[in-house]
């Protein structure tokens, strides 16, 4: 059983910082050894010990916050990371599971071992041979600059497939295919896929988005000499210097566990998409 | 060793016809036994057996023609099919192999064994619970007629996972993404992936192409009374009644071979999406 | 001041044929003279002239249903068009004005002079050199069955601009802009804009949205022998055999004029791409 | 007639730099006074006067590279702008009209008046109230970094008409159309049509590309406190603090013109989408 929890929460809101220290005394309450992490000292009144993130070897960890939260929880944490449970404070949390006022419910759930673990692949990056921290979503390759053409070569284990003009590409996970891929046209892959999604932003060319085995390792070289960026989840950024810029992504050991109460990707999606309730009553062309 | 050989070409054009000659002598030359499809009887002097395509047991099979050609194959030949060598009479035949100049050294090199076999999964579907023949490339599922709004209920292995407005939706192989997938907007599928793509046409609602593991079992209802039709391969077609048409669709326990000489997929698919030659010197932005 | 009035609604609807009831009598109590659609017959109690649509020459026409009711009634109204009060009976209407509930107070305020006439640019068409009913939102040009695939040449003013194989293409007026062509990846085009809008459905090759001055034509031609379908509003079709058939369309000088109480395009846009209320607040990237 | 000529050239290429040289030395045989770009210095021979682009007040102007160089041209030249020659010295410049072999012919069609003068739509821009140079293709805003969420409003004419989530918009002439909005997903604007289109990047709601009046008034806010970059035909940058970002961007006064000897947008088109013969003889679906 759960006998220690690590809480991660956004400091720039009220009501996260409340709900942290309402979770760290219930959590208290129950007997759990509550560790917080350590920005939110003098934010929360809570007696947790305070540890910074990427030291927090609890048994799970709530996170309490948007995606934005969750990916720096994830990128952070000690590996193998402890599974998460995300609380949404935000209004599209597309990764998060309850809602702040089913907090403490889940809670219960969780301590009874109420539960399922959904298990995400995430990236492992190597930009110019230097690893990068995991990714959850997704690693993009960019010029140093917004709106700056890149002349690419993708190669799929060492076979050079292709050749593109494009602001940068997206290489994303199942998880982070309903993310920024999804803004730059690619698809959604269903979360039980193994797969690697490469996706173009803005490409010149007609290249389209792809889709590999999991198993696959993408490399990245710019044919010109041009300041390529990686980010990895929209929060850590690298920029690699002009002179042969190489990135290389593929599937890492670790990775991410979600505590999950119901299998509900699809149910975000239609909300994350919008496409719910299309289907009322209209008149036809 | 193969022992026979089951010849298939287009008739409407006299080289496939021409080729179809040169090579049954040719096979009969190296001691292979020749059948022909009967379609060419009277169109070719070859003293090969004529059979219909759905009796060609031969040991594999020449077809000479473009993807139509290769699809009509594939649809009709016995299960299990033998392998093909698909010889491109066309200009952009994407599922073919070899050149029509190149057919001769391919048959030396097939005899010899010099070859891989390149297997293609396929998709069983079922239209209104009666099966049709297996695809290679797509099942699309559209209106009885052209630009036919439809208003249909997506499944995943019985979970309904979305509802669309559209003219209709592909449901495509990865062999099947370089084709009509494509033409819709979906991803390309590198075809070392076991998965299965749902791609919207023309969408009303903001939907998108969705990437499933190989063994999903995808079902299509429509939630109002519309005829339906089921398109296999472009090639053949079933229209299903208003009445609560349904289409399950699901990957065959079959497969296509194809005699391959070299991996060639990305260089096919260079020449299909035309991003060939994209880094010639040129001045920036 | 307007004194006669017509009335056209779905009958498929018992709430749009009571509203033509109530509508009717409203008129009659203001002394407008009242004439319906011959197609309501027996299925309303009013006592309204009945005239078939073609020679309903009112003063101003009220139209209940959606936007497949306003295209009908659009197409079948005699030339030039009485001006169209369009009362959404259907949930996304998104040609129609003011919802049911606000239809006694519009026809107030029409009967007032207190409104304002939305001129919509109109599409006509020419199909092998015959005249087709003209389009208020869009021609769509196809083959004859749901994905068959054309080879067509566009000219513009008899200049050839392009060669496409697709399904087929779109030309839409400004109006359609939000229609089929958004479905099929156009732009929308801002209704003060004079255009002429066209669009590729599932194109194989890289051809993409074009827009022309309004008093451009167009010209389709199959460059193979191919049926193509010609669908006007997606309520009027007409088949052109395989040989060469040519589509020709052009800006009609018969217009569409919607009786509008408020500047309400992009309010109506905004609910039709569901893109409403997307700055809730939340975690970011 | 034109008695005077300015001559601009990409000064890495050689090739450019040697046919300079060569116009100079045409052009002066012909009696034309030769001014040269002051970047020249030093890398040719000819014996032009030197002066800085922005003071090149020529009856026309030669510019030597591809559509880089163009625009650089454009951009800085002194109003109202020469007429200019673009001579292709790259391999894609579209803005370009004569390939370098047909540069000396050119001029002499040019000193016979035998030409036609093809006048660009220029967008002008205020950056938080200051001007930036004039646009002959596109003024794009984004984020201050690569990949940062925007959240804006859009404005018509001061009316508030969508809010959208994206990397940014581009807004362009239908020059610019075919560069960098085409790679954005945006339509092609005809070159005869007067107008603007505004076009998202990597959109995360169901934005799409909008086409207006040419005479229109387009105005972006951020509604976040983000650092906004704006940044015209993808050679001038002005980066925006976080505090109330705002661009507006409307038709200039000032227009390019180009010297065209024949009507070839469209064949230019073909080659940049690469759309051309693709009618070649096939076996079809």
């Amino acid at each position: 059983m759960f006998k220690s929890a690590g809480l991660v929460a956004r400091y720039d809101k009220k009501q996260a910082l409340k709900l942290a220290d309402n979770l760290a005394e219930y959590l208290a309450g129950k007997g759990v050894e509550v560790y917080l992490e350590d920005t939110l000292r003098g934010r929360v009144k809570s007696a947790g010990k305070l540890v910074p993130l990427r030291d927090m070897k609890t048994d799970f960890v709530i996170a309490i916050g948007g995606d934005g939260t969750i990916l720096r929880t994830c990128i952070t944490l000690p590996k193998p990371e402890p599974p998460i449970l995300a609380v949404n404070m935000g209004v599209r949390g597309f990764l998060t599971e309850v809602a702040p006022e089913e907090a403490c419910q889940a809670v219960d759930r969780i301590l009874k071992g109420d539960f399922k673990i959904e298990k995400c692949s995430k990236l492992s990056t190597l930009a110019n041979g230097e690893p990068t921290p995991d990714a959850l979503n997704d690693v993009v390759v960019s010029g140093g600059e917004p709106s700056k053409i890149l002349y690419l070569q993708i190669f799929k284990d060492d076979l050079p497939i292709a050749q593109l003009e494009a602001d940068g590409v997206i290489i994303s996970t199942p998880t982070g295919s309903t993310g920024y891929t999804l803004s730059a046209g690619g698809p959604i892959i269903d979360p039980e896929t193994d797969a690697i999604v490469l996706t173009p932003i803005c490409s010149l060319t007609t290249f389209r988005s792809m889709v590999f085995r999991g198993d696959t390792k993408i490399r990245i070289e710019s044919v010109r000499p041009k300041e390529m960026l990686v980010l990895v989840d929209g929060a850590y950024r690298r920029l690699l210097p002009s002179k042969n810029p190489t990135v290389t992504v593929s599937q890492s050991k670790n990775v991410t566990s979600f505590i999950r109460f119901k299998a509900n990707f699809y149910t975000r999606l239609e909300s994350r998409l919008q496409f719910k309730g299309c289907f009322e009553e209209r008149d036809e062309k």
